[in-house]
């Protein structure tokens, strides 16, 4: 399903098949947790280029339920998308937004951050999840330990993940229909040799792609690039690696040029909210004063709706005025801006210049 | 400046020429407070028929100033939006938003909602800070009395607000290029006799349009659509007639069947934001259990995107979900039911059934 067109440096042009349609790799995927991109269409995040949308089984599950999901047809004619989605096993929500949970060997309990209802989710129960939102990419359950835990702890979640994987896999196999590919997630810590372990076992139960997860979580930059460096190795050429929550456009061009094909991120959307802008030139803060009456495009290099019609000083005075068209503005153009960024990416591995687009992308970008 | 084609019962249909472009009459306009429609883009609103856009002077004034929404080559050019801009003169917002003002006879002092800065408005200032702006359509400045307001007390703030008329005129005269109209505003509280002398004041002054102020502020529809009835006998039948803020769908009938031209109302953004949606059977609440799994259109009469693309079960989850797009799909929606029920109002009256159309508009709808 998956295949290497190309490679400049480590970093890997490719085509991703799927049930939704054929994606190109590396790929940025917009996220619409609950099923909904905040603030767009889904018709304008596939105008922006957009390939796929990640979304999330926790939230999914809580609100408004597989069950209602599969009912309305699946996730993707629930929301009107017909291309991939990657849904998120509910792991790391599960360790993130939930107050009290209990690790067990069969499963995680937890409360729902909505209502405090109690909840035990197994491996299995998220890949039936997954299968009835009707996911072209599904992630297998993993415990996320925080990356500052002891070693011990993390050795001990490493060896629960790699299990929970593999029930993972043999629940899947027990679906008579098959459209959807199920990737596995490397966990470690910031330990090199952990994260070795990590990816040779689950190479060894073999999936459809492989994750990195528990990275951009507080550590330096150069850490997080280390731990890729030590994963990519001992994972397969034929497979799409994919690196999870991460990460500036920064982070995602170090990341391609150590052979990672996938991403998503929440910083796109997230900060469009805050007004902290993604340009060619780096970072604009429109709230600041200085745009009061810059009536210039947010990026002169960017053909997005928001750039084509409006100034900086309507943008800010929009974020000022804490109007609803100010996030749908900002999101607009951020997720165009990282969309865009990827576009630019596999043309560069495409020629055979990635690391010259690199190096005059960030030459020019003031994070 | 403006024509009538045809009259329906007391309802008319003509056309209201403007710097911006020609309308269509009757209309409704849709709000668009500190220059932007509350989620939507102005291309969209007109892609739903959207004529007129109304923004409002005291916000626009307060944030980001006229002063710069003058640099950016006026409110049209600021906002993306090059058809034609009603502009209210603030009095309203003067005495529904702010907390502490001082009338006096050349203006009124008040306490911007924002800051809590003094700022002191006349007639002739709101004139000057419309003209920045690039209204279309300015309105004079009024005092707007409570309707329960004593008798005495409504008598003498009509003389204000018509001598304020009377200076707004003559500021507005003195501008050597003058493309945008100025309507006055009747008041009256709920006074036939006062009604009909503030219209006939008015008409003795002149103006290009006459807009019924201080209605459907509380009071019972019925005594709205009297006071009506008691003011459009003295306006000229050459000059537009606009009900200030007014309404629902049943509001507008009635309105459009006494004789009037323009209407603006925060219902359709307003209510779509607390997911109270507008259809042809009246009003569906959407976060109503009932539309949990209920997979058909919110309002199959309607072609809106909302309508064509998603179900009411979907826009209840995003609803429940507090999503972004919520607000905008919903918004989208109710604008486009709004706007819709204006082209059928002016097709009504063209066929001569005005009556016969809002008796079955009625009849299917349920408020």
């Amino acid at each position: 399903m998956f295949k290497l067109l190309k490679i400049s440096g480590s970093a890997r042009r490719g085509t991703l098949k799927t049930a939704h349609g054929e994606i190109q790799t590396p790929f940025f995927m917009t996220i619409g947790t609950v099923g909904a991109v905040k603030g767009l269409l889904p018709s304008e995040v596939r105008e922006l280029g957009g390939q796929v949308i990640l979304s999330n089984t926790y939230h999914l599950h809580l609100r408004p339920g597989e069950d209602t999901v599969e009912k309305a047809g699946g996730l993707h004619r629930f929301m009107d998308w017909d291309g991939p989605i990657l849904t998120d096993s509910g792991g790391y929500q599960v360790f993130s937004l939930s107050k009290i949970r209990k690790l067990k060997e069969d499963g995680v309990e937890f409360q729902s951050h909505l209502d405090g209802k109690k909840i035990f989710l197994t491996p299995e129960k998220a890949i039936e999840i997954q299968q009835k939102l009707g996911s072209d990419i599904m992630m297998v359950l993993d415990e996320c330990p925080a990356s500052t835990a002891k070693r011990d702890y993390i050795e001990k979640s490493l060896a629960l993940t790699t299990e929970w994987a593999r029930r993972c896999k043999i629940r899947n196999s027990k679906f008579e229909i098959r459209n959807s590919m199920l990737f596995s997630i490397v966990q470690g810590g910031l330990h090199p040799d952990l994260r070795e372990r990590s990816a040779r076992e689950l190479v060894k139960i073999g999936f459809d792609g492989y994750a990195i997860g528990g990275l951009s979580v507080g550590e330096p930059n150069e850490v997080m690039y280390e731990m890729i460096g030590h994963t990519v190795p001992h994972l397969p050429d034929d497979k799409p690696r994919y690196l999870m929550g991460v990460g500036t456009p920064q982070d995602i061009l170090e990341a391609v040029g150590r052979g990672i094909d996938m991403f998503d991120c929440v910083l796109p959307t997230r900060n469009a909210r805050h007004g902290h802008l993604f340009t060619s030139k780096g970072i604009v803060r429109i709230k600041n004063e200085q745009y009061k009456e810059d009536f210039t495009p947010l990026d002169p290099e960017c053909g997005c709706y928001t750039c084509m019609h409006f100034t900086k000083a309507y943008l800010r005075h929009l974020f000022m005025a804490n109007e609803i068209l100010s996030l749908r503005l900002n999101t607009l153009h951020n997720v165009a801006f990282y969309l865009n960024l990827m576009k630019q990416i596999r043309e560069a591995i495409e020629d055979g210049k990635f690391d010259e687009f690199k190096k005059d992308f960030l030459n020019k970008y003031t994070p």
